[in-house]
């Protein structure tokens, strides 16, 4: 009744693209704005909004601590990333809970790369106003998570806030003590986290692992990223999410590859041992998670393939 | 030097979880807006907007023609999507080519669903205004491509637009002597495409397969879903994008079981012939596909996984 198409070999004929290119004018303008990045779901009565802070790009070389850059360029082939750079991003959930509304994590405060540091203004086009959040909660202390506390000039940039963080990670980073115990790559944490947490001194809170920041989100100790690197499981009604925090970096190649030691670990080997347990568990719970450096909007699930696991993107939903 | 977590153990108590919820009231409102449903990106100099419409929910239930309901169900729970209803959703992708600006399809026109019809909204949101539209290329005349053309009343919504249409799927629906030729649950299709080209009859453009819609976006046949269903191969510099309109319905499910024939179409084994071979050729070429019924932005790849296949939605970018 139909005929076959015939035609597909069209796009096997590559000859076509020089004249189609040739005749038309390049009348779009070089740059263009993307659309907010925003995203929001429920978690029970919980109003989640991923708000995006941009991106810092960087060489391949040097990323996986033990593998050769020519296997993790075909990882990363594998997911239709590029393989001649690894754009590391960043997405911080806000969660509106009751009458409080918290930050996991703060972003790079604009003082990082010229790519990143669009939190203020997708803040602003979600109606997030810094004053309105009553608690920022750090999963760890390295600077692309803690340099949104304060501005360039060392102000505070959420004039109302508590500020949360993991009494481990406090603990070590705020004893210059341990500085000949740290990576020397990161020694420069000390000083980074005395300057930000600074104009806050009067209200941080020291938080121990399995304590609640408030009802329904409770502190789940992953050490080994940094020394208290502290995930969030944030549960309301029936439904749960965990705030994977930096349990892994890019999912298409640390959920991939989990035994991939990335150069940014303070104790890799712990770090991949706390990564194991933990996709393994949220993969068995078939829990939703958001990840910092997963891709906008940062949230989805861990699946099972084979032996193997894999990054699922929670399904987008215009309906919250 | 650290203690290991031993606290993951927390996140198997759900027996907190009861605890959390009668604390935390439900301060939340129960309607929220989501971010608007846009996304862009470049295919060469050529501007691509993504443009969500919305969804339509149904059953699962006598979606898939040859398979047994529970191991459809079973398929969509390997991508967590829910396994009491299908969620049918639309995105309709502009390109700004040179001085034409082109939409492939036009959503529902707010006349099908109550959870779709979001796409004025969207294309306002987007900058996007009806009269700046130069070109509607429709890829079939199912309700929910062909809708937005109109309004209720039966209106132009596209007061300058050309409308491109294949000439095969014209010749099919144009003739209703071809209506006992159809299955049943499509003979609508007649009287719909006559009204809604109606408004349109004098600036109605019949596109023959393999001919340009403007230089560098050509008609490819992919017959089977429609008697005329025809994709559109955009291509400029050395960039390439797909427009598979209804090569499959939503990836978690068609792209995985691409011998899945779904009860949207017109002659499913052709459809599924089709859907094969497309489906292979962009996995071979490894080229950016955009799809009416992929998860918004509705955007990526079809990667190879073993034998089987698997949808790859592109990394979200803030640099379009």
């Amino acid at each position: 009744m139909f005929r076959r198409s015939a035609l597909l070999a069209a796009l096997a004929t590559p000859s076509l693209l020089p004249a189609a290119r040739a005749q038309v004018p390049a009348a779009v303008p070089d740059a263009v704005a993307q659309a907010p990045g925003l995203y929001r779901f429920k978690v029970g009565s919980f109003l989640v909004t991923m708000v995006h802070d941009g991106y810092a790009r960087r060489p391949v070389e040097g990323l996986v601590r033990n593998a050769p850059v020519e296997e993790v360029r075909a990882v990363l082939a594998e997911s239709f990333l590029p393989t001649t750079h690894y754009d590391g991003v960043y997405t911080v959930p806000f969660i509106r809970a009751g009458s409080h509304l918290l930050a996991f994590d703060c972003g790079t405060g604009g003082q990082m790369s010229a790519t990143a540091g669009q939190l203020q203004a997708n803040m602003r086009a979600a109606g997030i106003r810094p004053e309105d959040v009553t608690h920022v909660v750090q999963t760890h202390f390295h600077a692309d998570h803690i340099n949104g506390l304060t501005t360039a000039q060392n102000v505070a940039f959420f004039p109302n806030a508590e500020v949360v963080v993991p009494e481990t990670e406090w603990a070590w980073w705020s004893d210059t003590g341990n500085e000949t115990r740290t990576p020397e790559g990161q020694r420069a944490h000390f000083a980074n986290a005395a300057r930000r947490f600074g104009p806050y001194a009067s209200r941080i809170r020291r938080l121990a692992a399995g304590a609640e920041v408030v009802p329904g989100i409770r502190a789940v100790a992953a050490y080994g990223h940094t020394p208290g690197h502290t995930l969030f499981h944030v549960a309301d009604g029936n439904q749960q999410l965990l705030v994977l925090a930096d349990t892994t970096h890019r999912p298409e190649l640390f959920v991939r590859r989990p035994d991939y030691q990335s150069l940014f670990e303070f104790d890799a080997p712990m770090a991949a041992a706390t990564r194991r347990r933990v996709l393994d568990q949220v993969a068995t719970d078939r829990m939703q998670v958001a990840g910092y450096h997963f891709p906008f909007p940062a949230t989805g699930f861990i699946g099972r393939d084979g032996n193997s696991l894999r990054y699922v993107p929670a399904s987008w939903n215009s309906t919250v």
